[in-house]
């Protein structure tokens, strides 16, 4: 690792204290002087398996990655899910904490803040715990309850606030700097997509270093999609991997979709999306700081970013768990539903490589389940 | 593999057809030519690393297994915690099921049947849905609406009855020679405990194949116990391990006991425990078809069967949880109050390797954490 720069201005930092945004308010890259490693030497099960690229020397783990690719099929035409549901707290949120918090805690801060529709939540609480530091967690007050309550289980002190996401990152920065807090909101700090971006290493592993040709990704705060595409360029240049990269999919929900209508505008970057409101919680971001990278790998890589109504997701949420096993969380149904719309299209055809990810366990979407039984 | 063998009269069967119990009404032991493997030669993520040693060679998968071993320690005294809440549907009974519905399927069968208190039912309707066949599941009216829910979602028909398991699994009997319902309860079919097994298998490798001293395990219908007793044995023969056998500690709610009450009048079978009631539902198994071969593995080891009250699980669930990071289910929080409980008593003593299992996440006890908050 040998520094930090703006994603956006590109003005350099050293990567040797706690550090949120750059001065410009954008989020900061982690960048490495990459060593020629040999990727037949990778060892371990879990997401340190990538150890050599990423931030942290420090090694507790909770087994979070080393997720599961599932193939499946649907009318003639072949899918691999990657079930992120398997980690530690039940989401690929695990992936991005588990560094966040060690490279935190390394740097010296012992109280942790983050504001979190869902998941983010209960994956802070579980890596603070396991680094004996505090978590602070602002959660909007209809969250869905499993993971509220698994932040108190977890030891967290949860504080609910009405409002939506955003609202809630307001509440936690009027109070952060008070309270010694340091803040590891979505981008807000370089560390999570580093852990996210081992989704992406693990994804061309999988396909034995050939990447698929699409992959289909649920998009709230966007360090999934930033991360993997962090990880194919930074394998392109160890030389693990080719120029080719998979058209980037970012799924949004109709009621909430400001990534997707910035791109049908051609835009830059996104506005706050007004009155969002979906029943896949993990998609309630009405606005993502890291809009214009998103948006930018999306055209780059010939990708689209598309939306499905919450009655579409659900359905197609009962429709991949019943024909595949998994436990699938609305969010992932969402990206099933927009598959089958882009099949049904003919943006992707048969033959392709599809990878569909499900960030998360159904488990914890009990009211979503509820308001539309099977 | 070479055949079943009944665990208690010492019948033999040819492993050619679908079959439930011996005879004499007690489970049937798979049994093997266990070949000079190579223990270095192992390779894969999940339980399927130990393919050799598994009767099944379909190997459909949600990646389960190959779950992580989490140490700590509490007040100077360390101990392991092996973390079976990643697995597909967030508990180790993944590992069961997808071995039994996998030789189920192979053997002909189209229509699985199963009682289950909570995690079975789930990881059923996952590998019926894996495998294209269907689920039948009777749950106790009061299961956690998690585990009934999670059924749905994966597609399954779920039956409530009023009253415990016992009384699901007499339903379920009424029902399935008319429906042509493979029945896939506890140890009534051969290879649920095959899967469990590889819970021993992966131990013994996570400690370099030397087993730890204690085991301590959450029991209600004792595959798991009685899987790794197996796994042990299998091991030794193959020359992959020595002798030596871990303490395996028995864990029970206070408010159902029937193997820790057995065990303490140095009975060989159990009673089937009046008035069984305990806020961990996977532990509300009032009789264990299995209950011989778990009082005689706990006696040959020098283990014991103790008891905890729901009190001093869920305070104990969450102390853990709040210690280590890890979604701790009621069944693992009993193992942990059962640990600090035999520490006290000088059973367990500074130095020894522990491992406790947590064998679920938390994320299905709503009610549990309701009923008993933080």
């Amino acid at each position: 690792m040998i520094g930090l720069t703006c994603f956006s201005c590109a003005k350099h930092y050293p990567a040797t204290e706690l550090i949120n945004l750059c001065e410009c308010g954008k989020p900061l890259r982690v960048d490495y002087d990459l060593p020629a490693l040999d990727r037949s030497k990778l060892t371990g099960l879990d997401m340190w398996r990538y150890r050599d690229v990423l931030p942290a020397s420090t090694h507790k783990t909770l087994g979070e990655g080393g997720t599961p690719l599932i193939r499946s099929d649907r009318n003639g035409v072949e899918f691999y899910v990657k079930d992120e549901a398997v980690n530690p707290t039940g989401s690929f949120k695990a992936r991005g904490m588990a560094l966040a918090v060690a490279m935190a805690v390394k740097l010296g801060a012992t109280k942790l803040a983050v504001p979190s529709a869902g998941n983010a939540g209960g994956a802070l609480a579980a890596y603070a715990a396991l680094h004996g530091v505090e978590a602070h967690i602002f959660m909007p007050r209809d969250v869905p309850e499993a993971n509220r309550m698994e932040c108190e289980l977890l030891g967290a002190h949860v504080t609910l606030i009405d409002g939506l996401l955003h609202d809630c990152a307001k509440a936690l920065g009027e109070r952060k700097e008070h309270e010694g807090w340091f803040d590891l909101s979505t981008l807000k700090e370089p560390y999570r997509v580093e852990g996210k971006k081992t989704m992406g290493y693990e994804l061309a592993e999988q396909f034995d270093w050939n990447l698929p040709d699409v992959v289909i990704y649920p998009t709230g705060g966007g360090t999934g999609l930033i991360g993997m595409g962090k990880a194919f360029d930074e394998m392109e240049r160890m030389g693990w991997i080719g120029a080719k990269r998979p058209r980037m999919v970012s799924v949004q929900a109709a009621g909430c979709a400001p990534i997707a209508t910035a791109f049908s505008q051609g835009r830059s970057d996104s506005d706050l999306y007004p009155n969002a409101s979906t029943i896949a919680s993990g998609l309630r971001v009405a606005r993502a700081i890291g809009d214009f990278i998103m948006l930018d790998l999306i055209r780059k890589t010939g990708g689209t970013a598309v939306t499905v109504t919450d009655e579409a997701l659900m359905k197609a949420t009962y429709g991949l768990a019943a024909s595949t096993g998994i436990s699938v969380c609305p969010e992932g149904g969402a990206c099933y539903a927009a598959f089958q719309d882009l099949v049904a299209a003919g943006q992707i055809k048969e033959g392709e490589r599809v990878v569909i990810f499900n960030t998360g366990t159904g488990l914890k979407y009990r009211e979503a389940f509820t308001r539309y039984p099977a």
